[in-house]
């Protein structure tokens, strides 16, 4: 693992700023399969998980068979698990609930705001060999909180046809029975615009690979998204009281992720510095994923020195990390200095894998240095509002001056005329 | 204007649903424009200016001089009218701010969210031969209450290389100091990607023609934007007790916006449907845009006989209007009914332009149905939150054999690697 500067940072990454607003390639396959499953529907899907996840599938729909078979192999420990966590996630996230509010004045004005639930919501669940069932958890639960009455999982099947019995289990733990064997572009388009067995939905969540992301990206507008997610990264700032082997665990666990995850430690010590990289040589060698970590860690894995505490925060803000651990001494006070950052992990017993499953918080968080204006999934990406506004006769006969004086300014002659004939004609 | 039942209706938006993922055309142009701002910067900004405003700049901001001259040229009854307006949207969008919250609890768990303003916003005006100052107080106020300190406008230059003084002075009024003359898509690279001029901003909101719209949709990810906006709508719920005349005059107002625009009258009563007809009729005549309300009318204006009040209530849902008008009796009662609206207006002395100019709830808000998913401009489209978590050595490791189980099953090791460390390695 690199050791740098400060100076050697923003450096490089000045250097790495490579936007892509167009990804041609990508653009044209994704463009296509959303155009075959407006046009085909329920037959463009069947076609494309025949293609892409190589199964040949009766139905679209799990059957209530197959959650039942499922029940059958999963252990137990793993459903209590699943239900502790759960309850963390629906603590935290009831705190998150906004009510309607409506205030009213000796004036005749009424003004408010309505909070409704959205009705209708889709979650892509990344699928195939592996299992994601703290994703469901996360993205579920916040929805329900919200009052969503609709939730829908889709999630590309295995190869047999089947979906991981862990994802099925976590969903009927959590009362979610609608769930559809469809992966990629095609299951974006399918929830964006319906087909036959697939209802339109208000709002996509959930992570997935480049395909979905960017199919996500085209049909936003039509549709809305939670997020466009990228590369996960992690930021470990860590001093003297930070045990290097934990740092380096915790780096390592981000690493995990994919090639292209970025794990990197801040630091003003040099001596904490060599003594994590040297942790993370160790124990990548007794990791399973040691291949993809050795690849991750060299592409984006870096320790900085910075000059002092401000500096090391300037780091950490230029990068706007997805997770944030702060490992020093007295974390709290430091949290001013934080500007941007999707999830903050104060002291040495939070390490970012609690907060992926456990503690209650979203683990759906703004990556790639979004979190500069994005935050994590919440109860609020499943709600909309509406604004209220009532003002009585003598209320609005008062403002009508300024009304008109405006709608003028604007030339929209129309907006004053709505204004001037109630003026003009009180009781009508 | 047509008046046709609420199965026509049903009929009529089932066929009219035309969503355009891709707009091949406009996309490239779009595109173009986004790559040579990146590439040219400044250069490419005063090239597109020249080509698009037919105006040849010296420099791109707006000086202080403008200002003013602006002031010279704008009468103290618009500034009067501009200050009451700023001081009843401050007012409202108060009422929105969000509070950073933590809890803490006896176990030694800590959790939270943080709030924090976003750093950098670009607003931007659309220009040229109109003005619209209510725009400015609408977009820059929420975001002033949220705390952001960097905001910037932009606006197209008239033929003349100055900005419309209205447009200057309310700018000044409300504080901001930084206007570019920049229009269309290339102010919105500019602002996405920075220019040796522009500053990059983390989010860019405001109105603006198909080129800003589709400029946004492209630039998404890379920034935060506010939405897509597509063309305006209001609905009208009328019965006995709403005066015909006013119901007209509100459907008109909508109607002047543009070609696309659309109004509708929602009504049980034929009687109110052919009073309201005969009235858009007579309106119209007296009109200065008489001739973009009269094709906007034939084209989208329509009087829906529901068959009673939740087929009305249907009928709206399914329009999902950017402004809902319940012209009707007792209308607080009937606000249960309502699924998806942006902005609400009750009663008969609330038509829409008191919202647009004056009330103080932003007038930027979901327009084609996107009130479904989504809400009208706020203070929480100016902040981002942050999740905290802090556990104790404590809390950890009592919930320590849960959080690896659930990384095991998900096959990412490192992340149990994470929390068995510390487990085993308690105080390191």
């Amino acid at each position: 693992m690199k050791i740098i500067t400060s100076e050697q940072f923003y450096t490089e990454k000045n250097d790495s700023s490579d936007i892509q607003t167009s990804e041609e390639q990508l653009d044209s396959s994704v463009l296509e399969i959303i155009k075959q499953v407006r046009a085909d529907k329920d037959a463009a899907l069947f076609r494309y998980t025949e293609k892409f996840d190589q199964v040949e599938l009766d139905q679209l729909l799990v059957s209530e068979q197959e959650f039942i078979e499922a029940r059958n192999l999963v252990d137990s420990e793993f459903i209590e698990a699943i239900n502790d966590a759960k309850e963390n996630i629906r603590e935290f996230h009831q705190a998150q609930k906004e009510q309607t509010w409506l205030i009213e004045n000796e004036k005749g004005i009424l003004l408010g705001q309505k909070v409704t639930p959205l009705e209708k919501v889709g979650v892509y669940i990344p699928g195939g060999k592996a299992a994601y069932p703290s994703s469901i958890l996360m993205n579920v639960i916040p929805a329900q909180i919200a009052g969503v009455k609709e939730i829908v999982i889709t999630t590309p099947p295995q190869k047999d046809g089947k979906i991981n019995p862990y994802v099925l289990v976590t969903a009927d733990e959590i009362g979610i029975k609608t769930i559809y064997k469809i992966g990629g572009a095609q299951a974006v388009a399918a929830l964006a615009y319906g087909t036959e067995t697939v209802d339109k939905v208000d709002k996509i969540v959930g992570p997935g690979n480049a395909f979905v992301a960017r199919a996500k990206k085209w049909v936003y507008g039509d549709v809305a998204i939670d997020m466009i997610a990228g590369p996960s990264e992690i930021c470990v700032v860590a001093d003297e009281t930070a045990p290097p082997s934990y740092v380096a665990a915790d780096l390592l666990s981000q690493a995990e992720h994919d090639e292209s995850a970025s794990a990197i430690c801040v630091t003003t010590s040099k001596e904490v510095a060599d003594k994590v990289k040297a942790e993370v040589q160790k124990q990548t060698e007794q990791l399973e994923r040691k291949a993809i970590i050795q690849s991750s860690i060299e592409q984006n894995g870096r320790i900085v020195i910075a000059k002092n505490k401000e500096d090391a925060f300037d780091v950490v803000n230029k990068i706007a990390p997805e997770h944030l651990q702060l490992m020093i001494q007295n974390p709290t006070e430091s949290m001013q200095l934080i500007k941007h950052a999707g999830a903050i992990f104060l002291g040495n017993y939070s390490p970012e894998p609690l907060g992926d499953y456990f503690a209650g918080p979203n683990h759906t968080l703004p990556t790639s240095g979004t979190a500069r204006f994005a935050s994590p999934l919440g109860v609020y990406d499943f709600v909309k509002k509406s604004s209220i506004i009532q003002y009585s006769e003598d209320a609005l006969l008062s403002a009508s001056d300024k009304i008109t004086k405006l709608a003028n300014t604007e030339g929209l002659t129309a907006h004053a005329n709505s204004i001037s004939i109630r003026k003009d004609n009180l009781h009508a």
